[in-house]
């Protein structure tokens, strides 16, 4: 990969961070992604699980249908993926649904990647698409979005015990 | 499994099969979908990739966001999904993302099946949910549905041909 490639890469990802922070911004797990076309943004998305209480809500997932939605086709073929985090099994089957070439991510996800770290689901011979994946573009920004959302959500919790057990002892 | 299982999950099959029904009336690949929550349907959906041109309107997706936007929750853990077709990779991974516990499906897909075909992504240990998938019921009508659907269509696409042909001759 020659550097312009990954300043390149960069200039993507930090897009994708935005949306991450859009997702932070409403409680959410900080994760986004932008889909790109011909050096074009043609789709964003971000997170919304929790606040919209629905399982397809991930950022790779509203993207990729954005991206649909722009181009009037399921079809993905000329287009590069941007994510945060490392694809789920379930987003990398949309992936694959949507024929993404490349897909870009930054931190990886040890305990539910399906890009390649429990799986990749982008390389199947079986399946009639395969993608290209590059990882770790931005990777401690990404990886510590994640972190500190985690950091506060446990200091919040621990916090929320320690007053319920002081109002019980008071 | 008792009878009186096989029977309700016929029955439940045929609502299925009746979405899959709603796909084939708009020239869509006949598969369809419900849920199923302590007997009551919840979430209907059909296959709508072509029309919509959206690479994630399969008929498991469709039906696993009308159940969960009628639970008002991602989590759909007392559901059982029933669908025409064995999931594919990207509805596989829907199923894990909600936690569907029981899959119950009519035709394999030895193509792009990965609840037991190419792979088995509802039995994966190293994800924190299984399903238990329960395959062959309205096995024949399901997979004729679907059979009819590519045999009609070849022979559409056959006569356009000849008349094209014909059209370029006399």
């Amino acid at each position: 990969m020659k550097v312009d490639d990954n300043l390149n890469h960069e200039v993507y990802m930090k897009l994708a961070i935005e949306e991450a922070n859009n997702a932070l911004a409403i409680d959410e797990v900080p994760i986004g992604a932008v889909v790109v076309h011909h050096g074009e943004i043609i789709g964003r998305g971000f997170n919304t699980r929790e606040s919209e209480q629905n399982p397809i809500h991930h950022a790779e997932m509203k993207a990729i249908q954005a991206a649909s939605e722009h181009l009037g086709s399921w079809r993905l073929e000329e287009c590069t993926l941007y994510v945060t985090l490392e694809p789920c099994v379930m987003c990398s089957g949309a992936i694959v649904m949507s024929r993404i070439p490349i897909v870009v991510y930054g931190a990886h996800d040890e305990k539910g990647g399906c890009s390649g770290s429990l799986m990749n689901l982008l390389n199947q011979r079986e399946f009639n698409h395969q993608a290209t994946v590059i990882s770790g573009i931005c990777h401690d920004e990404c990886s510590n979005l994640l972190k500190d959302f985690f950091r506060i959500l446990r200091q919040k919790k621990l916090h929320e015990k320690q007053k319920k057990l002081e109002s019980e002892l008071f």
